[in-house]
């Protein structure tokens, strides 16, 4: 069912600028989902995937199916796939970048050359460059240029919910504000409401440490602590993304709004999550390579787990939930001594 | 299966000075299991509620037992209970405030002569008295006098979580300092985290509204919008909140921390929540009275929803999430046409 119904008339919708088309980097269910998102409005004319894979590039052009991450779900006729660079990138007015962020870098070097300076760049793709503890709003230019033009956008958006129209906030963040608001054009749909900000570091460092946290609330619910130790959890952990989010130059406002609190929601008490529930696993005692093992997707919480102690020294901040997750990743300590820790922690006042 | 082996050890909680006696004013499940959690403390000797019904005196007295709101679980011998305030007040050290927002007045009119000027009121009541607009840091003063000490204590704890003896924080908000830190004292305990404040204005702006916030995520379940839906839901009606908390005077670290987003987040996400079911069934198409009708305890956001639109309009702030459940509440409109109107809002830049 879609809920077209409770939104802006679709007449209001098609009304805005045509966009020929579109290409999104990597066959993802997240970049599959928005290219599908966008394939669906009138205003947008041929979405693109430029994917490794040429069996799953066969499966999207053939059986119009992301057979891989999203098998459940028909991709309208507009969205095709191509393992060819030139060919998806030939006139498309967008990129949807949603490479995992710890192969973006390799990425976007194997096809620099082919990127014309004047396409922007839409990241989709969430956490911190383990090598180098870059976000992608440096990564992104450190590899294309920082005249290239680039927005982040972030918030709580499962891709599955996307692929079924179910309605869906996000923010578009862009130090260029008439180029947020074009992304923002782009993207506003009966589906999809769309706010946009110039907090760049803001939306990026809560979309990396949102999965972070996300392994923590599974390891409350592996080790079945309870709605008040979860709720006491979360609001301590959103805290702590504060603290270090404004000593990294963010706005408070931005760690409280949609791609913020409202992201660390989705994640934190969404099943769907994959961070929350390699935590419900780490919770219920199994080991971090069993679990790693056993899933063909990419939890990006564990890769920016291991960067966040270093954040927290750089930035002289006391993360203890955050920096008690990546003690449990990295096998240091187990998720019971990890509650054990923080529940003794000095009462404090709230700041 | 209580959580003590995750805290302080017993021992060093017991250190903690001696509380001969606490009354608890009122039969509910909250103010029950925060009674309870007091008694199983070596620390407290006896807790004696204060209740108007004779039939579940007697059950607390000769079963050990709330038969009425929480009928799974034992009390502790150490817990009795009495109709008459002057046995039950008579040797106090601390008085438990559990009486319903809108009978605290007509309550407290009524033993106010019984009560000592110095005898600490611990509020645990959240929401607006609607007859005055006020909250009980203005109710509960404008009975006993401003002499009276009092903390309000708020936090993410469903009475039942709290039987259970599974953690949980909360925090205890005064504007006398000593006096949060003796509550502090008297509440922490192996499966108790209790923080401090003088904020009280911020948490019991928050410990309110997120009556009315629950409304609306319990709407957005019952029309099943998903959770991308209602993560952006929650996140928006959090910046409600904080828009209109701050300009009461609030702390907008206040709104973000333990008893803002953790209680905010609980009693949406929660299924245990009253305020959230009330929602649901309107969503479903249920009307307010046969919900009411329906249900033997109260659910404060429906009270707590119809100030709302006053505050909004004194203060000048724009709530669109929280006045639309007021309107549904009112019957004004239905909760389709609420969920129409707030994803028909302008998309906006982030503040």
């Amino acid at each position: 069912m879609r809920w077209s119904r409770y939104f802006r008339s679709k007449e209001e919708s098609d009304a805005l600028e045509r966009v020929e088309k579109v290409v999104v980097f990597g066959g993802g269910s997240f970049g599959t989902a928005m290219g599908v998102s966008l394939a669906r409005q009138n205003k947008v004319g041929q979405v693109t995937m430029l994917l490794r894979d040429p069996y799953l590039c066969k499966d999207i052009n053939e059986q119009h199916c992301n057979t891989r991450y999203l098998k459940d779900y028909e991709l309208p006729p507009n969205v095709n796939a191509t393992t060819s660079a030139a060919e998806a990138l030939a006139g498309a007015q967008f990129a949807i970048h949603a490479v995992p962020v710890q192969h973006t870098r390799a990425f976007l070097q194997g096809i620099k050359d082919l990127i014309p300076p004047g396409l922007p760049i839409v990241s989709v793709s969430k956490g911190i460059e383990v090598t180098t503890g870059q976000l992608m709003s440096e990564v992104i230019p450190s590899v294309l240029g920082k005249k290239q033009p680039t927005v982040y956008l972030s918030g709580p958006s499962f891709a599955k919910e996307v692929m079924m129209g179910r309605p869906t906030g996000i923010v578009a963040a862009s130090k260029d504000k008439a180029l947020a608001r074009s992304v923002q054009r782009l993207f506003a749909s009966p589906d999809m409401r769309v706010n946009t900000t110039t907090d760049v570091i803001g939306v990026e460092i809560c979309g990396s440490l949102k999965n972070v946290l996300a392994i923590a609330a599974g390891i409350v619910e592996g080790l079945d602590l309870g709605p008040n130790a979860m709720a006491a959890l979360v609001a301590q952990g959103c805290s702590e993304i504060r603290w270090l989010a404004t000593k990294m130059g963010a706005k408070a406002a931005t760690i409280s709004g949609l791609s913020g609190l409202g992201d660390i929601m989705l994640t934190c008490y969404g099943s769907l999550s994959r961070n929350r529930t390699v935590g419900v696993r780490l919770g219920q005692g199994e080991r971090l390579p069993d679990i790693l093992a056993s899933s063909s997707q990419v939890a990006e919480g564990v890769a920016t787990a291991a960067v966040v102690v270093n954040l927290a020294r750089k930035y002289r901040v006391q993360l203890p939930v955050l920096t008690a997750v990546a003690q449990v990743v990295d096998g240091h300590i187990t998720a019971e001594q990890a509650v054990f820790e923080i529940m003794n922690l000095p009462q404090i006042e709230e700041r």
